[in-house]
């Protein structure tokens, strides 16, 4: 029997992943993940690109039908050029869908913006895959989501919708990288719990200062880290991370009530630490008006949402 | 050439509206009102509606083909019977649908909750008609709301979704007549301008004190006129539900990316003041990430908003 093959491919600022899918299969047939070393430049990057798609496609037992390409940087509205990629000057104005038409002509290529295709990955490989309505958060080092309705996410008038970072959860609050004031990113994302720690951690004899040496290794990790082994400093912010995105979940769950709420992102790796304590404020702030709280979980794909959202741009495009 | 009638009922507690509608037309070809009058009992109140109802379809020049009801308070899952109004006890478990059809044997009935309809009225003869995603927000009592892709309500997966009113705007804020705390209708509402002015008036030569004579005649309108007459009382209570009244219609926008937000319900009637601050504080928001504000408009159809929503249903009934 005939099985068709689908090729995705993250290209991020820090990793190059490239997995391999067989028809419809939720697992990899084969994966490879290399560092992107930016500071090599894009020249290097590219070459890498091209080599590892070269060896997926040989790997396929039958053949490729599709490619997905999941971009972290702007493409153009064309999908065709990666227009700019964030922290990796170079990568601008590369024709990244045509260079792979020339590897493998005749397979049809398809590319989008990483954190657009995350919430479609989710929606066909991991906990929100079967639901009518699901909404996708992913914290790291910004926070941005997705809605989607039978797995297609809503696009909204300006192709904008599920700014969910720039909710505001703290009126009057810190002022966000978007230049606005109390947004959930300003609080909640992963460059955030970071940044209040090296404000607070100095002043104090936090078990952050021991676990990062200097203020700046410290991450949204390390005062997690410190939170779970009972540092007080640690907790505090975290109980302020929880509160937070508790308000943002609150909200979301209130204006969408969606079927199920998937988190991702590199932050989520703490999810045991900091999502208990949101849920509760959901839960509350739900509770008084008799609606029941949907399942509020973390993504089990979340390393991997952006190559599986590929994927997923694959099979749309091998459909097409 | 042959016109389609409809007939729209909007059954509130303090008015019971009647219009009938030619065709496509977006104006009445006769609409009638009458006080509902909730203290002489439910009885007289469907003697009324009975009344009202036989002289429209007296009056309509053609067949009625479709009748809607928006019904003030909570209906079963069937969508024949009125469960309960709030305010006006007596009018439980009445099977309203059965009551029409006695009254128009043949003619498609269909009923739902105004707050549920009053969206789609909106959509489908309001500003919001032609929008592919409209946002509508109701303030008055309380503050309700719908999502409408393509003049269609998005349900949420529980029925709850678009409860903007319950949107946490104030973290540890006011107390809500939800329960929680902080929630848009607890700083916005009618009810809430209200009770704010209630407890900051008296103690004040606020002008809010002379244009109520007593502390409960005092009203979202007394304050709202108070703050245009310029008093300092007044303009702060109203700057303060501006403020937030501008983080909810933010987050909205943030979070939908809406061709169009309109506003309606009674606290619109003051949207002169309310609404340009409200809408500077969402430009503010946006402008940084240089999103495009939609249009936020106050309704120009809010006064009969539900029996627009009941003509709505009428359409529907009759074409299923």
């Amino acid at each position: 029997m005939h099985t068709d093959y689908f090729l995705g491919i993250d290209v991020g600022n820090t990793k190059l992943a490239f997995g391999l899918v067989a028809g419809d299969a939720r697992v990899f047939h084969e994966k490879r993940v290399v560092a992107t070393e930016s500071h090599l430049g894009a020249e290097q990057a590219l070459e890498k690109i091209i080599l590892e798609t070269r060896i997926m496609l040989e790997r396929a037992p039958e053949p490729v039908v599709g490619i997905g390409i999941a971009f972290g940087g702007f493409v153009d509205v064309t999908r065709t050029i990666g227009l700019s990629s964030p922290n990796f000057p170079g990568l601008e104005n590369v024709p990244i869908v045509a260079m792979m038409q020339d590897l493998a002509p005749g397979i049809p290529v398809s590319m989008d913006n990483d954190a657009n295709v995350a919430g479609v990955g989710e929606a066909m490989y991991g906990k929100a895959r079967g639901h009518r309505e699901a909404v996708y958060l992913t914290i790291s080092t910004g926070i941005g989501g997705a809605v989607l309705f039978d797995g297609k996410p809503l696009a909204g008038s300006q192709g904008l919708a599920a700014e969910f970072g720039h909710m505001i959860v703290s009126p009057n609050g810190r002022q966000c990288t978007c230049g606005s004031r109390g947004c959930l990113e300003s609080v909640a994302s992963g460059t955030s719990i970071a940044r209040i720690a090296r404000e607070r951690a100095p002043q104090s004899d936090s078990l952050i200062n021991y676990l990062a040496s200097t203020p700046e290794e410290i991450t949204a990790g390390t005062v997690c880290q410190a939170a779970l082994a009972g540092d007080e400093l640690a907790k505090a912010i975290v109980a302020d991370v929880s509160f937070y995105l508790g308000i943002g979940l609150a909200n979301i769950v209130s204006g969408l009530d969606p079927d199920i709420v998937v988190l991702g992102g590199g932050v989520m790796n703490s999810a045991d630490i900091l999502l208990p304590p949101a849920i509760q404020i959901v839960e509350k702030h739900l509770a008084v008006r008799g609606a029941k709280v949907p399942p509020i979980e973390a993504s089990d794909i979340h390393d991997d949402v952006a190559l599986w959202g590929a994927m997923a741009l694959a099979r749309a495009a091998a459909r097409s």
